[in-house]
């Protein structure tokens, strides 16, 4: 059935968002449009009313995509729910895999099927319904490319123009992507940082434009804490003993923690899962701190083959990173760039799962910690693989042709045969 | 909750499948590993007991992926139902790609969501697990890119080894997710008719290897019906009006036809939809046979950017298509190039969605449709939009660049903020 949203009980549940909440001084905020605390610049958080939502929220459950959770999103008016169906991403039981790695119990959810390809539909559907819901015009961001498809597509959706500004060096695929979906896909000459700061002074200034920028906005966050909710309900309401999580910016390991936190919350789950946060070897400010025991120190990221994290400055997401590390239990893992091709390859192999190399981190993080011992071999681990293996840019394949020649490929059938 | 198979029911109805039935001769086997009828090279189609499936198919819907409807593809035991969680994608109504059409019952069927981003999964999956209950070691195939790369996925999902051949021109994206994921990608230099007759001929001789082919296998075709199942179940077992299907080797179109008429035996819908059969101008054999009431008459094919409907002779399945447009009051319809383009900027711009030109020519075959007059503007219409635009080959995107200019980028959303 084309899933709905239970009428009446968004009618019961209409005054459940709260406002919102700054992280770092506390101050309280209705629900209006604000990218960060206006007293002290800190990240603001979603507050609901838990008494309100323990009443009636379970039996809310429904919509379409990640809106299925919709009482546990910011947006109130089921028109302004915008959805390409995106989540009910498969969650799948990966046995050989898992024996490759010695882990046998291991899961990977596979973001890879999302309308766009990648995790950030999940949370350019709640920027764009907030948008829709604030009453923006039109929507803005500064990205390579995932960010940049999805909220260009989520805005066509949703009948709102995007202006999507991306620099001249992202992936073919991506910009083509953009260019198809966006109202204006703006190409630019310049360094990330110099293309920032001039994005900030225009958001600034022009009216009705929404900022979908993923560090500011505090609606764009809860929309990524739908996989928490997927993860859970799959298991049947049971948490998973750790879920591995890639780390960029650190949306989508904040997400899931508040997500799975949310479902503590209105005791549906026990308790929340261990968290690991991934970083590269040449971007790992949050890894090196949590290993140090010091504060978050950031350095220039180098360059590596899984370009969604190479954030060497994460910022105040950094920060709530480490705490959530420190107060959950949780670990850091760096793996090499030739770990990660690595896990790319293992991971189509033993279960045709095709994903980038910033998907693939994920694994390969399983990888280095059951190697090393840290995760039991029957530890319940769900890998988060963020995106398709579709969405990079590839060089000619390497490999050499062969006629169409019976006896050729006989051999290589033969030889095949009786390899393991 | 991870989707699970009623073990009562499948041992219920464990005697459903009844067997092959040649197309062409009538002649009947058992259910066993055959291409085509030995007896006269007809096609053959799976048989089932429809009166133990009226007694108890209803009951037994659940399962991963396209097994949910396991009861009505042909893999007897759960043990071997292979699956990445594929099909279950969006169906979407359109409401400003209609308005743009000028019909305002639009409805997507969003194939490009599937674990590898075509319709080809729903095939490859009971191909794979037809290959594994049959007790073969490998898959093979002939292809140029979707239909590899959903068969070596499955193939590596279930543990079996796979032979893709592919020509040296097939799409760069797709030759790296095909050689991620397969054992052996066997790049062949020639012109697919030579490298497809040596194909049979090794297909013949090598055991154990299952033919994956589209053409011969009636295992491959029965898993595309999922996608009929899908759309009826969406609208709570109603039947839209009609259905538009891209048509190259045909088996989408087929399969549909077949899922349809499964589900009006069982009493679950009272009718079939009107079909839509969409070839591009440069390979029309099936619509010309159609239009001017003669037999199929193959020609080469021209080029056309709608890379997977270029079959100039759609052989037995192409005179199947017309027997279906003549018996149950189908159309034909074939858009240029530039429609074709067209229909698949105006989905992005007005959907979000951005589908590949093979993809968007459902929805280029709808806007003619609409526009000559043949469609009323309120039938209720379902685009089977086949692929995610992520699998194509993308020249570098020609556009000027701009400098991080604040004033440019003002003027930029100036302009836009006043133009429809």
């Amino acid at each position: 059935m084309i899933a709905t949203v239970n009428r009446r009980l968004t009618h019961t549940l209409q005054e459940r968002v709260a406002g919102l909440r700054c992280r770092n001084c506390g101050a309280r905020f209705p629900k209006v449009y604000l990218r960060r605390c206006p007293e002290c610049g800190g990240l603001l958080v979603v507050q609901y009313d838990w008494e309100l939502l323990r009443s009636a929220a379970r039996d809310a459950l429904g919509g379409p995509g990640i809106w299925r959770y919709w009482p546990l999103l910011p947006v109130t008016d089921p028109a302004h729910f915008v959805s390409l169906d995106e989540g009910r991403t498969p969650l799948l039981h990966a046995p050989r895999l898992g024996a490759a790695l010695g882990l046998h119990d291991l899961w990977i959810k596979y973001e890879g099927t999302n309308p766009t390809g990648t995790f950030k539909d999940r949370s350019s559907a709640t920027a764009v319904s907030s948008a829709l819901e604030f009453g923006f015009w039109a929507t803005a961001l500064v990205t390579t490319g995932n960010g940049g498809s999805a909220v260009a597509s989520y805005s066509a959706r949703a009948g709102l123009k995007s202006f999507i500004f991306a620099p001249t060096h992202s992936a073919q695929p991506k910009l083509h992507h953009m260019a198809a979906c966006a109202t204006e896909l703006v190409l630019v000459e310049g360094d990330y940082d110099a293309i920032s700061r001039t994005y900030k002074q225009l958001i600034d200034q022009v009216e009705g434009v929404f900022d979908c920028g993923g560090l500011a906005s505090p609606y764009k966050l809860e929309g990524k804490k739908s996989l928490a909710y997927e993860v859970a309900e799959s298991f049947g309401w049971q948490t998973p003993d750790v879920v591995i999580c890639p780390v960029g910016t650190g949306d989508q390991f904040v997400a899931a923690w508040l997500g799975f936190e949310d479902l503590v919350r209105l005791g549906w789950i026990e308790r929340r899962p261990r968290m690991v946060c991934v970083q590269s070897t040449v971007a790992d400010s949050i890894v090196a701190a949590w290993r140090e025991g010091h504060e978050l120190r950031p350095r220039p990221a180098g360059r590596t083959v899984a370009e969604g994290v190479a954030i060497g400055d994460p910022g105040a997401k950094g920060e709530w990173i480490l705490d959530i590390l420190r107060e959950g239990d949780g670990l850091g893992v760096t793996p090499e760039d030739d770990e990660i091709l690595a896990a790319q390859r293992l991971l189509a192999k033993t279960e045709g799962l095709w994903a980038g190399p910033t998907g693939a981190i994920a694994v390969a993080g399983a990888a280095r910690l059951a190697r090393d011992g840290t995760l039991a071999h029957d530890a319940r681990v769900v890998c988060i693989v963020s995106e398709t293996g579709l969405k990079g840019e590839y060089p000619p394949l390497k490999r050499a042709a062969t006629p169409p020649d019976l006896g050729v490929w006989q051999e290589i059938i033969t030889r095949r045969r009786g390899a393991s």
